[in-house]
């Protein structure tokens, strides 16, 4: 088969790959086509399951097409949805939200969520289905008008700017009756803060440490004695280890996407050449919501 | 009821309760009797559920006699196993490590358990426990007299003394296949040491940190990025939020008990004068297995 790239995902996980470490993947290879979600419309296929003109996700690479013998393919559904919606809010950051929130986090109503990089395509998610949940979503996101998308566009309660000079102070006086849920994507001074003010049976899921592990910044723990304190749990996950669960979760995120009840936001960056600047400034925090790449 | 106690158990969360910090229990209060597990006969009821003679269990406290409605004991079985059995392998710490061990860390048949204060009142269970489940149990203590006992006594397939100048290179010798499971009772640097060499989807419990915690030392992560390599947890826990499950650790506790399959080891003071530096003793590893005050 020869799909032909409509849009190429960007994520936090690719940097990952580019350190030479022990890690649930393996590294990128030096010389190959760099890994990345893409979704696109086959051209021709050999294969009896797909044909000229179908509409598919899958792992093409940062290139402008692919070969494939369909088995790393899936047919995006005919719902109207935007098929780069399959990169983002109904693909791997959507399920990664819907895992780490309803599998590790699993709200009560009442109890408090705090979510970092709260507008990402990860995080924007996160706050909806909390919100669902009846849980009260608290986000920390980078800047005033980040803030002000998490609030009104993805439904959190409120959402504190990590880059304020006084977050800290605010953190705390925002968060009167303490934490039951931390949904990690970012790491760093907002984690610590978050960890120091946790409940009784409070649940951490670390999905991602993007701020601060990527780039070798460690990120510490002064003392796990608060573990102790509240019986809390930190959780690491990876979605790709839950493929299982994969039709699922996108199952209920499609519904409620066509429902009118899932919002989303996109960055967009036209073609190939802008690939690499953009995934620099998706890992700073440049980007709101889902970080793509148009290619055709 | 008038209960005569026969012991007194000493435990790590008392030196908790000595502190005035926000915790799981209230502080101990000044001027009041020092809480703690009883085991002890009846002396004379009023409750038509307890009669003299009858042997109970219960929290009466750093006392020779405690005054009680009945409803915080509970009667000693008639299988013909040591009372004191009840405040040990068969009584909260037994339980704490049935708890810890299935409850958290689940381990698989050829899974490696590592387990800190092995030959404790706890630790000693936790062995017992995992080579029962077909895992390899991995006990880390201080001193080789009490390696020795790990293995001979306690069913331990190796035991590191982290007293020993090369502790942390015999560490990482022994366990070329890393580790699946951490049953942490002490904290600082075994606790370091363990967490470097996780395995993925690996569980660590926190059931204690007596070595670093309860004297305000922190015991840190430098880096929690392993959470997010490994897909670990890291959980604490409290027996006594597990009420419902007591009845039945302590029938499998004690069905092993009778059955010869399950040891234990006590050091006992003798009298309450004793206790001050019994208990002061534990907290530093003198006592070999559960610590005890006999009363009567």
């Amino acid at each position: 088969m020869l799909v032909k790239h409509h849009y190429l995902s960007l994520d936090p996980y690719m940097r990952g790959r580019m350190n030479d470490a022990k890690s649930y993947a393996q590294p990128q290879k030096l010389d190959e086509i760099m890994v990345g979600g893409t979704v696109g419309e086959v051209i021709a296929s050999k294969n009896p399951n797909f044909k000229a003109g179908d509409q598919v996700v899958g792992f093409g690479g940062w290139q402008l097409y692919s070969l494939s013998n369909g088995r790393d393919l899936q047919k995006i559904p005919p719902l109207g949805l935007p098929i780069q919606a399959f990169l983002g809010t109904l693909g791997m950051p959507g399920v990664t939200a819907w895992y780490g929130l309803k599998k590790i986090i699993a709200p009560k109503p009442r109890e408090t969520i705090v979510v970092s990089a709260a507008t990402g395509a990860v995080g924007a998610v996160v706050g909806q289905l909390a919100k669902q949940a009846g849980a009260i979503a608290v986000g920390i996101a980078g800047g005033p008008e980040k803030c002000k998308l998490a609030v009104e566009e993805f439904s959190y309660d409120l959402c504190l700017d990590h880059r304020a000079a006084d977050f800290a102070d605010r953190f705390k006086a925002a968060l009167p009756n303490g934490i039951d849920g931390v949904f990690e994507n970012v790491g760093g001074q907002p984690l610590e803060l978050s960890l120091r003010r946790l409940n009784a049976f409070a649940r951490v899921a670390i999905c991602g440490l993007v701020a601060s592990g990527y780039d070798g910044t460690p990120t510490p723990i002064r003392d796990i004695g608060f573990l102790l304190t509240t019986r809390s749990k930190i959780e690491g996950f990876i979605v790709s280890d839950h493929l299982d669960l994969w039709p699922q979760a996108i199952q209920e995120l499609s519904s409620l996407a066509t429902a009118g009840k899932l919002k989303w936001r996109e960055t967009i960056a036209e073609g190939l050449d802008a690939a690499p600047a953009a995934f620099i400034g998706m890992l700073k925090g440049a980007n709101v919501g889902k970080q793509l790449v148009k290619l055709a």
